[in-house]
């Protein structure tokens, strides 16, 4: 039985709330239970050097933890001077994820800045960033064809993130941190809302895992992610933010 | 008139909401208004090398602003790689602000960080991280008592902090951010519940300011800061975090 | 066809050569076909503090580019003053693969420090490198036993890596540098000789993957990688180092 | 009794060397008592990017201790690779003092970047380099006249700064170490020529102080910066550097 | 006697490999005996700003050492995130080295980079760097040649380096780790082909060392850099790498 | 003909400040002609780790020049966050140079800092700051042997440094700015009092060098260390610092 008493194929509590903050164009606080995550999406009119003039978009993301997001304080990566390599990691995962559902011809020539916060942790913040990151980049973008700047919305398609992993020999959906940290094998997927596979990162921490395992672990990935795409659809169909 | 048709002598509306996040000892969302600071107090069981073995705590302080917290986007300190000028002075004027108020060496051998966060600035980020410290760290030090840790609460007295400036001429209270970028003279100050002041902090902008204008500015904060210290006994007298 | 005519299925020429440079405990150049990457393993008698006293050991690994290992000259990460997340990403990775397969209770309070240098690129420089490092930790642990350090070797099992991709769109095995910037998916796969998987990272670059088109990966990816096991035997029963 | 033997309102000698090294447009050696700073104000012909275009000047400070300036040696920041946040917080604050007496306009598209190196520390470091830096800056602008670069003088008033405290209960103005080590309230006073207040900068370090005793010590540091102004007009009175 | 048997005037074994690696203009791997670098010569289509529209080339070399090129392992310098002063002392040293061979105005505005990596350190480093270099170099220039964009090679003169010392009373040539790191004085010795010196930088390690015994070395010095620059001109008369 | 109308074989005008500053045990101005370097030892009660234990001493230099000790401003290293190659170097001479000649046996566990911070320049910086900084390790031994920690001064012997070169076709001794900058060949030599060579650091700038020539400078070199030491000897006899 999981910690959460949840099912095995049981998402947690999943929350969208856009127009957390105001400035940003798109601004969004995820919650996957007791994982919070703050995603803004930021307009820029204008494109990095290596795309200036090719008549396309760009987008980019960044990710941080708060310091006592965490049970004990960790080191405030801006004090020690650089980011570690999970957090890269992760921006990078973060900016690959959304760029496979953005048409950057239709972008033009400007560039979308994701910033992923988490306010809180209880594990999955990175899976919890992408598919908060769908929702308020689609603000934004929808922003942009309000004002009239773009004819239609850039984006092709939804795109949403899940953690996945066996514990204590049971594929699971969804691992919050008491599972995350006693597990055998932990994955995470991001797959489109036309069920496209977009990345799958499965990591043994203990003895490695069978095809079997894996192909169990992809059907409960798929699953969680169509659930958490109707979820996106219901949170923009809401007002808008 | 002020552009939020507020009196001279009159504060943003103030919230606090403990227990924020769950995992801090004291975790506190301020707003001054539109200013929202996440204040967290995280306690540690040991003291930094300069202070091992004399008996005595130790409290610092560090200050983050979301990237995206402003109307437009400023580098994120982490991925820049440092911390630019202005967070080291702030958060060396939160940490001396909140050490003014606890006792260390009732605090014993510990040492509580502060960690301030903007998620959204208008305007006083600092005098608002200060004053919801005040909060976080009460409520940190109320938990090592619960827990038997402590014999009583080693905070001395309450601290707040309120900006004030010259506007257009006229001497206002808690100035937003259309006053902040716009006034002739910005002062922060901060004192206690005692009325003693703990740091007076005044810039010229423009036009350098007379004894009589300073003095004018020093009246109002103190009645904005006796108003913000009722505000904050309030929230405490509420429900524990 | 593919650009080197090689079949789908086949892997380019590989050669491990033991004993490359000769400081080491284990030194293997390592090639996949006009990819060369020196690999060495240190062995330290002492571990991080987070294990001392643990009786157990630990593995880390580091990798680098020459600078002009690629078509163009990449600017050197020393002279830079930080490796880039790429870097990051990638030696986390090797480190993770290397440890699943060694026995740290067994090891007992050593440190292996795996190096992996690409003097030369071609595609696929971090399974080359992990497939190395499978092969020069061997060694190092093999001097720990010759000098009755040890009572026998900690290496539970043997580990490989291989890319497989889906290029102009048919899967095919082990992509060398004209495939692996041309194609539609990328799959890096790490794998024991008992055949359990240790790591999956699938990334979509232009349209997102099938399950099926997955499947059709990791099954090339299963065979290349049985194959490079044989090799890795074959090499280390070869004369010693 | 001050351990000086200085009255309550009594400055330290105070002495400037002007052209004290030969290649900056000003360079002037501050001394107040055994406090030493060599302030030297270089001119460039070009404003940092923020201000191309607009017709004005800019004014920037820099603020460096020599490592044994101070009773123990302090590390080199050079060699540590960064600047303190005390360093930082000072030369912003030496920056903002220059640049509300220069007239900005009048200067023209040209930048004064002044460097205030510490060679002995007594306390006040920050104040003697403030007032160092007035001659420094008024003879590098002279010199822009003089060269027929400028029609006069954009310098529109005189400005200093003195460290006024209560120690052992008592006002006191112009803190040298041994005070400022041991006082209870600190503050930095800057001001103009024509009295009026630049920064006013007051810390409590022990007990909050009063409105009271901040009024005494206002009215301290007017007193000693009245003096100190004329002491620098005296300076540039004399033969040119 | 020398720890490897060799007469006092006698060279390791010199080896150099041209055509080393495939991507760079100019790849050398340089053995001095157990001393392995590898050198690549990178020719770049721009100049730095400072030299732009001078009509002229430039060239600059770096250096690095691999963690485990030596007895034991030393951290990489890109994880420290800096280069260690011996390491830009050498990389200054080549790039000096070289320039003295090499018409920057016959280059024109054209940037060759020297890339020296050590594969395996046993003394004598920088002096076969810059002897390797000196092949690499002419091999990339001979390329510009042969590919139409120069007319003539603009290398004036050979360069090579060899390193001499006091070691156990005796002047002797070549030092390899074991004599080098015993030794009492140390000479670094460049000369071109025509007999010029371009640097000699000698150190006394332990005690100070006599002008008779400098003229001893430098003789030493001048015959092994003849015999250093026949083995260069012999390599590059070998078929093109 | 020199620009300063000297002799071939002539010194600037020397000159050592003892007691230049307070706070350090040695504390040397150091002039040659104009330029300037302030030269401070600082004596502290401990070794670096790897000499722990050891019972011998340890001596470092650090080294800085003022942003405006030159002609035009050049960027404080502190603010850019590293040290030049070229500072480095400097600081790994003065450190060698002086622990040639400092008994560290006699020493005892101790470490002497030198700082060298170039207040004026004028060519021969480096060469001043290490025959300054004899003079003030000679005062901060004196110093422990005048409290009765060491029973006699430790410094063995005497040492100088000065620059030599090539100026228009003619060896001549210690460079100014202006022909440091303008000439073919620069030597800087370090020497002890007893006439051994130290180090010997000689660069063709333009035209590599003939023994001949090297013959020359060595021999000038020679005369004016001669003449630094009586120097030295003379200020060290003048009134203690």
């Amino acid at each position: 039985m999981r910690p959460s008493k949840r099912q095995a194929d049981e998402l947690r509590p999943i929350r969208f709330t856009r127009g957390y903050t105001r400035h940003a164009e798109g601004s969004v606080l995820v919650e996957f239970g007791d994982t919070r995550v703050l995603v803004t999406a930021s307009v820029e009119e204008s494109v990095p050097p290596f795309l200036r003039g090719k008549g396309q978009g760009w987008l980019t993301a960044e990710y941080g933890m708060l310091p006592r997001a965490t049970h004990t304080r960790s080191a405030r990566e801006a004090a020690k001077g650089k980011q570690s390599g999970r957090t890269q990691e992760i921006q990078r995962l973060i900016g690959r994820s959304l760029r496979a559902v953005v048409d950057m011809a239709a972008l033009g020539e400007r560039q979308i800045t994701i910033d992923c916060d988490v306010l809180q942790a209880d594990g999955g913040t990175r899976t919890a960033a992408i598919t908060g990151a769908c929702v308020a980049v689609h603000d934004a973008l929808s922003q942009l064809v309000a004002k009239g700047l773009l004819a239609a919305n850039p984006m092709k398609d939804f795109v949403a993130a899940v953690s996945v992993g066996i514990y204590r020999g049971v594929p699971v959906l969804d691992l919050d941190y008491p599972e995350d940290s006693d597990c055998e094998t932990d994955m995470n997927v991001v797959m489109t809302g036309s069920g496209g596979l977009v990345e799958v990162q499965g990591t043994a921490e203990g003895a490695p895992f069978s095809r079997a395992e894996l192909d169990a672990l992809l059907g409960l990935a798929e699953n969680g992610i169509a659930r958490l795409i109707e979820l996106q659809k219901a949170a923009l169909a809401g007002a808008s933010a």
